[in-house]
Order: structure tokens, then sequence, then C-alpha cells
């Protein structure tokens, strides 16, 4: 039992059999539900379907995560708490490029299309847990824009909120409604018309 | 019977009882479909609960419409199709923030929002003839730019659909999403950003 003797370098700090094989199933329970959820949408993400796609018992996923529910926001949010890092690279324009760059390469995965689509869509079995997703990602954007009008790139008047939306909003139109791609050209082409304005402009 | 008889004002014409009876047939069961739809989604929607709720026999339905995906797209957008005019004020600004303010009306109404909400649902017995709703007046707003573009109003390298969609996206992602409010000072705000843009400007 080597697996269970400290090792010194934590990078290598074996894990216990046990708890490996859980992580193996809650991994291979994660990926069944998202894959249900991208393509049968929530009515088939059923806890029975699930556990059937991941080769595992119904009761192992209730003792695990106690409700469908728990199952379903646990599979969309996984991995993704980091993947929308704020950047702070001293100046506003490459800020927002980054972050929405980053927002468009999570919306072009299925994972975060289906935490996209779920959110739109109505379902009373669910609590409202998974709008709060977008809201809290995108309030957390505006201190870019508020980093700007501190360091005077952008007008005292900004308003940090509206210039995120302005940006997200034809993002996950594209998504959602049109299906157009929503790659870095178009991400740089949305924040430069709300950085300048499509108006003729006097260089300052 | 003098109903049938011709009748010199056009504007008194008299229509005939069973064509008026039809109309408001017509009418009761579209309504009822625009209802059902509202508040249970397309699922909710079939034909049975749609005759159900208008007092009317299945079977006038499927005489009229043909199918279910007639009935649910003539309640989509039946007398939708004036919604949104073009206006061609002479100033780009009001005529942007005019055609988005009928937009934004529009997705006030329950039938606007169940329109939008199920344009963006998946429903595998409905052919996608339900996205071109949305692009083809968002086409057509394209032409408002184009003008400003052409006046001197806007930079000669403006891009009028990217404008289209940097105000547009936020009022759909509102409706869908946040379910924060779309009122009309909202949009004269993402107007003047797409014109105007967030940083400093020197008056020209």
């Amino acid at each position: 039992m080597t697996d269970t003797t400290p090792d010194p370098d934590p990078a290598r700090t074996p894990v216990p059999p046990l708890r490996r094989r859980g992580e193996r199933m809650r991994q291979a329970v994660l990926a069944a539900a998202v894959d249900l959820l991208t393509t049968q949408g929530l009515a088939g993400a059923t806890v029975a379907a699930v556990a059937r796609a991941a080769g595992v018992h119904e009761t192992s996923v209730y003792r695990r995560w106690g409700s469908r529910e728990n199952l379903i926001l646990d599979a969309l949010t996984s991995g993704l708490d980091t993947a929308l890092p704020i950047p702070d690279t001293g100046g506003v324009r490459d800020d927002l490029v980054r972050f929405f760059t980053a927002l468009a390469h999570l919306l072009d995965t299925a994972q975060g299309q289906a935490l996209l689509r779920l959110s739109v869509e109505r379902d009373d079995t669910l609590d409202d847990r998974r709008g709060p997703y977008w809201s809290e990602r995108l309030d957390r954007a505006a201190a870019m824009v508020q980093r700007g009008v501190e360091r005077g790139e952008l007008a005292a008047g900004a308003d940090p909120g509206l210039l995120v939306e302005a940006v997200s909003g034809p993002l996950f139109t594209r998504v959602l409604l049109s299906g157009a791609p929503v790659g870095p050209a178009y991400v740089e082409r949305l924040v430069d018309l709300a950085l300048n304005g499509a108006r003729p402009r006097r260089e300052p």
C-alpha cells in the first residue's frame, strides 16, 4: 500500500485508490450529463439517462449529488469557474479584447453553449440558479471599464455595465439566435465599436 | 340579407356573416395559441390544447391551418409584419432610436417575447422558419446606418450589420437571459454608445 505513504513531493502525492475511483466516476457522470444536456436539453438529462450513459448505478448518482438539480448545476458550471478571469494589462482595449475573446471561446464549447441555452430555457423543476452564472461574471467585467475611466482612456461618464452588455449581448445573440460565428475578429470589432463609436472621429 | 348588398362606402362594406364568423374563429384560435405559447412554451401548444382553449373543434383547426406547424408560425407572426417599420427621419440617431424603441416595445409584448423565446428553443417538430423572422427585420435595419454613412453622419467604414447587432443584441439578451427592462431610456443609451463610443470625445 505505497499509495497511502506520504510523499515529500506534493505534486506526486498519490491519491488513495477509493478517492481516485470516486473522482473518475464523478468526471464520467459530469461528462455524460454535459453531453446529454447539449444534445437533448434539460428534458433529456434525467438521472436515469445520465447514469446509463456514464455506466454507473442511478443510486450512486443520488448518493453523490442528492438531486437531479444539483447534478445539472454541477455539470454546467464544473470547470467553468476559472474560464473567465478578468485581465489587467494596463490598457482598456487589451483587457476587453482578452476577456470577451475568452467569453466567445467559452461560448464555442459544448459546455458553454449548453449552459447558455439552458440559462434561457424555462424549467420549473430547477431553481433559478442558472442566470446568475452569467450576470456574476459580467458584473465582474465592469472593473475593466472602471479602470479605463480612472486612467482617462474612457469618458468620465462611461457606463461599465452598458459597455459590457454592448459587447456580450451580440455574442450571446449570435450563439442563441442566428448561429453566426463568434470568432476573435468579431470580438475585436464589437469592442472597437463600443470604444470608438460609428461616428467619424477627429483624432485628439 | 342586407349584409350581401354592395355598399358605396368601402369602409362600411359589410362582410358576409360566414366569413365574419370564420375571422372571429381565426382570431380566437390565434389568441389561444399565443397564450399557450407564452405560458407553456412550444410543448404546450398542441392543436388539441389550442382548440380546447379557443372553444372550437380540433378538426376546424386542421381544416384551416393544415398542420400544427402552420398554426404556430401564424400565431407567432400574425400582426407582427407591420410592427417594425424602418423610419427615415433624415437623421441617423433619430432613425435608430425609433426603430429600436419599436423593437424593445415588441419585445415587451407577450407575442414578441413568445416569438423570441421560441426562436431560440430547439424543436425538431418545426422547420427552422423562426430565426429568419428576426434576421430579415434586422437586415432591413441596416439601411438606416447606410443612409447615415451617405450623409456623412457616420464614418465611411461604419459596418451597418455590426451596429445593428450592437444595439439589438443587448435587447434580446435582457429579454432572454437577465429579464432586465428594455425601456426607451435603455435603447437611447445603447444607440448613443454605438454612435459615439465610450472614449472621451473632442467635439469636431
